[in-house]
């Protein structure tokens, strides 16, 4: 389907914005799901129905909940590692355009989703599709947010051309981390079941790997 | 029933406001609101109780959800889309009245209502009422963003006098395309049942054509 | 209990602060909450689980539920016009002191009081002790609106000199509307049960006669 | 595991930074996480489910509810305490580094997890294992609060020169009122059971004393 267009609209958004006021709220309005979605998490924790009101009792029900908390601990840590990686690439990125809105849209989307892909592993830790399910979740994560600096820095798209090349490969390569570990939780699955979603702290080794290789001083994650 | 004024205040927002502060706020104010329901539409994802806790059982009772899947996406991709006209409204948009705030209040009303609207469709989506209520959000939706369109624009009140009148027709189909869908749903399901919900993702279909008969070279959606 | 001071630190917020940065959080704040409790409100209309399941049933379910609807519906317009009133406030209010932070965070625990309260107006709109319980809620947002503004106004403590004094009382006496309707409101459950919280409206009566009385040209509400 | 770097990419935050936009979008995304923590706490409330459906039947069952409304507030007051807190903090902080973000997220960790904490206080308030649990949660809100002070100020690392050493003493001090008043609480469970938790009310007393130590003449809280 192609239609002829009868006249030319003067859109100012073909080429890359630099107006900050839109950039500045592309922004905000990011932080604003990074935000609700770490604050949400919490929420999938329950408060726990005793049958003997003891405290003892309570303790043991909380204690109980282990897997819950550690999905919960988890997420809130790799939501707060993307919303830093965020926050990190538009120290660079001083432009934006329709495709990195997308992106970004795809990377928002992501996020949403991990409250209800982190209450499942909570709940159904011990199954394997549990992890899977986890996994997909964090993969399209890590895959979208490369995806979206890959855009932003191919040819400088949306960058300054005075950042270094193995600067941009470096944080490339962070944001695939997730992705890799996700991969390698799916095939632990196989070898110990739902105890593999362990596997996703690799990430934040990952991370460090690659601040030693490229000589990096910040501290990482 | 009317009263002679005892005196007359010099209210200072009689005339379109300027001060980019409050235009800010009415701006973040809104994108806060977006941010926030979008981030909502996932909590309507619940854990599923399995009877067997098996992995297998708990891929089946995921994928049994699927119209909830469907339905959430669909309402993220929707809100995103609005969150984007906002966005590019704002662009234009420099200045602001009470009567714009009354209509963006509008346009957060039925932004707000989206969860509610959207667990009905995925609870009850073979019904033809499900379909029905979440036709009229949208359309509450869609005609409310292109009141506020048009209430801006139409003797160039709250935008600046350059912009093209094409351009802004543009603007104002692309509002209505969302009413049109839902008619186009609601008299669908007449025919073949809540099904016709997918008929939503006309949408964006809209969006292209009119992007084509425009000529306007950005990404749709 | 009192000390003499070892050492005079030079706090510098005992004098009001003019730097931007800080109202400007404070005011984001604000609009956060104002945000979040908006469309929290949502979150309490709950899905019907119907026990025949046909289109028909759905909707008869639905319209079942019109006091839920009717509180929400209400509910949001009041939170909303406290917002605008916010806004307006921060039109004029041109610098901050601990006394309206503190003021300010009473405002916010009655907003995020209303999705509780509204509840159990919709839950149980039939009985006098839940339009109490609103109308408690309602006085206190509306007491603790006026009292901020007060406080700022007097003597011109946080706003410019220029400000006329029969717009401040105009102000005042808006946001003292809303705890004159809750009185109306408790009085006439003695007389017509639950029902009487229909009487909320009679807050947008008051702003447009007000308007009129002080022959402000501004749409209402 | 240690590697000889590559080659040195020139990452522009291992100083700190003084660019303004990020700094506001560290404290920004911070004011969202305490809003949305602010107004989720008042979810936790739910309407009673009444046998009998009579007005005072309403009032009773919200009485019997007393203890979590009282968690409810003074949790709300107490996290409005700690963003006044963090909003005085970035009166003086004027650059940020990664390890500021780190404790910084640490802070807001703790912040997400008191709706769940307070709701285990709100439900089984009669048990000491509750006020231990919101006794730790407290605890590690203090502390970390008052680590992310010590480390931005010690040495004036990110702050100005020109900062009072008392001054930065007592802010200090105020963030370590917390964990004292935890402490406090939690020797006397084993004095009084769960009704210790009202100690927690310290932590204003606490400040009031500070404020008059140290000759602080703003109102505390």
């Amino acid at each position: 389907m192609h239609f002829a267009p009868r006249f030319y609209v003067s859109e100012k958004n073909t080429a890359p914005q630099e107006r900050s006021f839109e950039l500045e709220r592309l922004v905000f309005f990011s932080d604003a799901v990074f935000a609700i979605a770490l604050t949400l998490l919490a929420i999938e924790l329950r408060v726990p129905t005793l049958t003997v009101e003891t405290s003892d009792e309570l303790l043991r029900a909380i204690y109980g909940e282990w897997p819950k908390f550690l999905a919960f601990a988890m997420s809130f840590w790799i939501v707060a590692l993307y919303w830093r990686t965020h926050h990190r690439y538009f120290r660079y990125i001083n432009r934006f355009d329709n495709g990195l809105i997308g992106r970004n849209l795809l990377l928002l989307f992501s996020i949403v989703c991990i409250p209800f892909t982190m209450s499942v592993l909570g709940e159904y830790g011990n199954l394997s599709s549990a992890s899977w399910l986890y996994a997909l979740n964090m993969s399209v994560l890590g895959l979208s947010s490369a995806w979206m600096w890959h855009y932003a820095t191919v040819n400088y798209r949306l960058v300054s051309p005075a950042l270094d090349k193995p600067f941009i490969r470096y944080i490339l390569l962070r944001a695939l981390s997730t992705p890799l570990a996700a991969l390698i939780v799916v095939l632990l699955t196989f070898l110990i079941g739902g105890a593999a979603s362990a596997g996703f702290f690799l990430i934040f080794v990952f991370h460090r790997i690659l601040a030693r290789v490229y000589g990096v001083q910040t501290e990482s994650a």
